[in-house]
């Protein structure tokens, strides 16, 4: 292939990919890299009602962990910034009420105690992949990390960034592929989910997949997450709305809370199917 | 979403996904939209054993038709450009002693007639598929068309490209995704499966997937064949060669026999598991 | 630097830039590759007094050659596909009464012969640029062939593509950069300035740039035409309509013939500054 | 033209561009958005040496402010991180020296304090376009904030990171194309000078561009500064370096200090033939 003088060269690193041994990281007794893991939950906490009728449903479809936005990058400073602290209390209840695992986005270092009060999990979201300084102070947290995949990240990049949070003592990062940027626009991005069984040929940890915002389609949900499966995801992360035409944000990506149902299900067989365990 | 004003509009197109008619294209009696479709084999033919070798394999592990190039579309003028005339008699001797359809690329319109008494099915590669006067062509015989996609192309190109084979009233035509091109070089292309949902919103044709252009790395090609699987793909298009490393183009994403064995294995055990079929 | 191990390699190819030869090649008397070169007309030829009119005034303007379409590559089938054999006799009409030498698009092998009756230049598409069969059979012509950049087509696919000509034995080959494939959508395309300079230390050949297709906004012509002329651009080719918002196709990217007079203006003046020639 | 359906959107927002006010930036003295502005200086400050001795020659060459980096973003926490405080008074030193205004990147808002006291106008990498949190804190601050365009970010993206800075009431941002990602490997970056033209049909802040991490390529950095002044850019930042080869980063787009003074010569010469000013 005349392309890439390069390509492949991960690969080259890893020499004829001996199958890397995996690293488990707990999650509030959850094995994620051992046991199959589904995060789900609203784009944004938007009211106590809103997240804990998500919550229950979640949990009761059998999710393990809540997903939920406190504080929001949004792309422009007038659009819905996530309700902060009042956010926080809000994802708290659910966790009291449900004994889900809480996974919520940290984008600014000195919030790292605020929002570690109640995150279980601290997400760092695509437009931070890069962002070294916070990367360096989870480093020094307990914590474990969702780390996502930057919309132009390469495999090598987003590795990189890991380090950042390894480099500091914290062994506990999940990486969770989100969709690429491409010339493509009848997807939001382009979920890349062949950076899944490329990522095990480089890395020890585990890798998650995000449909929601790799498609940007509640219709693409689905197959997408029964792929991210097949292709040897050690998790899915799903946006799940009671009513996602009123959500006041990513409408068109979150999933009812039937859809939902329906989603846990099938993932649950085929991860049987393909000899994985999804307690 | 910020981004695209237009992102997903093929959807707006399609309104909330009501899911279309499905088209059944026959090659030599196989169903290809109806049942799941392998087609495998070498990316060149190189010679009358190397050829046949992999058919009877290919043929053993379940596959119902053999792709082989015989005119080969190369950066380079240097580079080999297939055995021409020749490999197209070698395709016709490894039809006549498996009975497996024959798959081989046109580029040229001149050549239709020459390559049409051996192929039941021209594929059209990525770096013709907006060739218009090739489509128009094709759309004038009786022979089914494999159009693979554009390595940039979008949905709506795509299936444009499709109208120009239908618009001669050939409507045995049969979409395949195999990777676009990216920022990212860990792989050779990006297998973006999500166009497989998304075209099911915009077309009754039969999507399949190569996960070997796709990806460019034969410790890929398993994972990302299952994942396509999963993703909702009629077939999969797997290049396959005794002695990959030996092969005179597309080395690094050629599977041994052994190799493609195994994966015809798991993808029937795959598609039976989601209630398809794969006679 | 992380990301391409081979990024660049291009260059090491070049060693330290050591300025290349530079190949003249003669269209109707004109230099190309020593004088800078203006090419304008419509996107499409639409009647006698449309183009007749365009070639007056674009000529009046001090271009030296006249484009337009009478074979359009597009998207859909139903969409104007060009006047064709009509329009070949427009454009003949136009070269007998202004003097301009004729560039027009040829996509079909079989049509050299026709197209070539007029055209002075046969321009192959972005779409075509690795259409081999095409690309051989212009090789064997004695005609100087515009190659224009794929959308996605890296500078060593490009200089790939016009070894298939030059090794036919026809040395007049002239590069054309139209703009890339990217993420962004504010412009059709995104116009790679780079890689004029980048490709004169990998060839002989001299590069025009199309700012029209490069944008696809007739309010980013100018700036983008002097910016390819301070990149070292050998020339330009510019889209020009009598009347723009009325024009059967890209209307959005056409210039009126009095805003090209301005352009032709501030062009020259920077040729000029810049110590070029153009007669 | 088929391809974006909102392609050009940001034009259609902006109606038949009429010229927008255009801000004047005022740094130290320095008109930005009226006068040319020429900023030079290493990549990553290394010595205090090598930073004067650059200092001088790029003041001598024309140059109004020094670039230098004190903290530096990379790929990888084991390479190079940049002196940090030591770099700072580094930095305070050559302006003392020489009198230039110090231009230099702040990628954590509890060191705005600190780096705030040396930095004349603060940059925020395209790493950290989306930092919102950094962006507001700026906002905060009397210091014009240099915002570079993140690597996969859209004209409305880059605009809604300025308008973080805006919103917080500091009104001085310039904003800084560097290039974008691409699929295109022969530079290190696609550098989108139309990004330039388009800006200024939506906003009134000065543009202007680095052709040395746009390019990548010591040999393409000269081409693409008159490209961009040609474009429109209000001003250029150019990596020197008294010895490149030795820099202990981007060694492939540092210019020598005499490179540099070829570059300021023909840019200002370019800027006086367009019309510009360049005190």
């Amino acid at each position: 292939m005349e392309r890439n003088g390069d390509f492949g060269s991960g690969r080259a690193l890893a020499g004829p990919a001996p199958p890397l041994p995996r690293r488990v990281v707990d999650v509030s007794g959850h094995a994620v890299g051992r046991d199959f893991v589904l995060i789900a939950g609203p784009c944004a906490v938007e009211s106590p009602e809103q997240t804990l009728l998500t919550a229950r449903r979640v949990k009761a479809a059998g999710a393990h962990m809540l997903r939920g936005g406190a504080f929001k990058p949004r792309t422009s400073p007038s659009a819905f910034q996530g309700l902060g602290a009042r956010a926080l209390e809000i994802l708290r209840a659910a966790r009291d009420d449900t004994g889900l695992a809480i996974v919520t986005e940290v984008m600014d270092p000195r919030q790292i105690g605020e929002i570690g009060e109640v995150a279980d999990v601290f997400q760092v979201g695509s437009r931070n992949m890069q962002n070294f300084p916070l990367l360096r102070e989870l480093g020094r947290t307990d914590r474990p990390v969702l780390l996502k995949r930057g919309m132009n990240a390469t495999l090598d990049e987003w590795l990189g960034a890991a380090d950042y949070v390894l480099a500091g003592g914290n062994d506990r990062v999940i990486l969770c592929e989100r969709g690429i940027r491409t010339f493509e626009t009848c997807t939001r991005n382009t979920l890349d989910l062949s950076i899944v069984p490329a990522a095990r040929t480089r890395t020890p940890l585990p890798v998650i997949v995000d449909p929601s915002h790799g498609t940007g389609r509640d219709d693409l949900i689905l197959p997408m997450s029964l792929a991210a499966v097949a292709a040897g995801a050690d998790g899915l992360l799903i946006e799940v709305h009671p009513d996602p035409p009123r959500a006041w944000s990513d409408a068109q990506q979150q999933l009812t809370p039937d859809a939902f149902d329906a989603l846990a299900a099938a993932v649950r067989a085929l991860v049987a199917h393909l000899g994985g365990t999804c307690p």
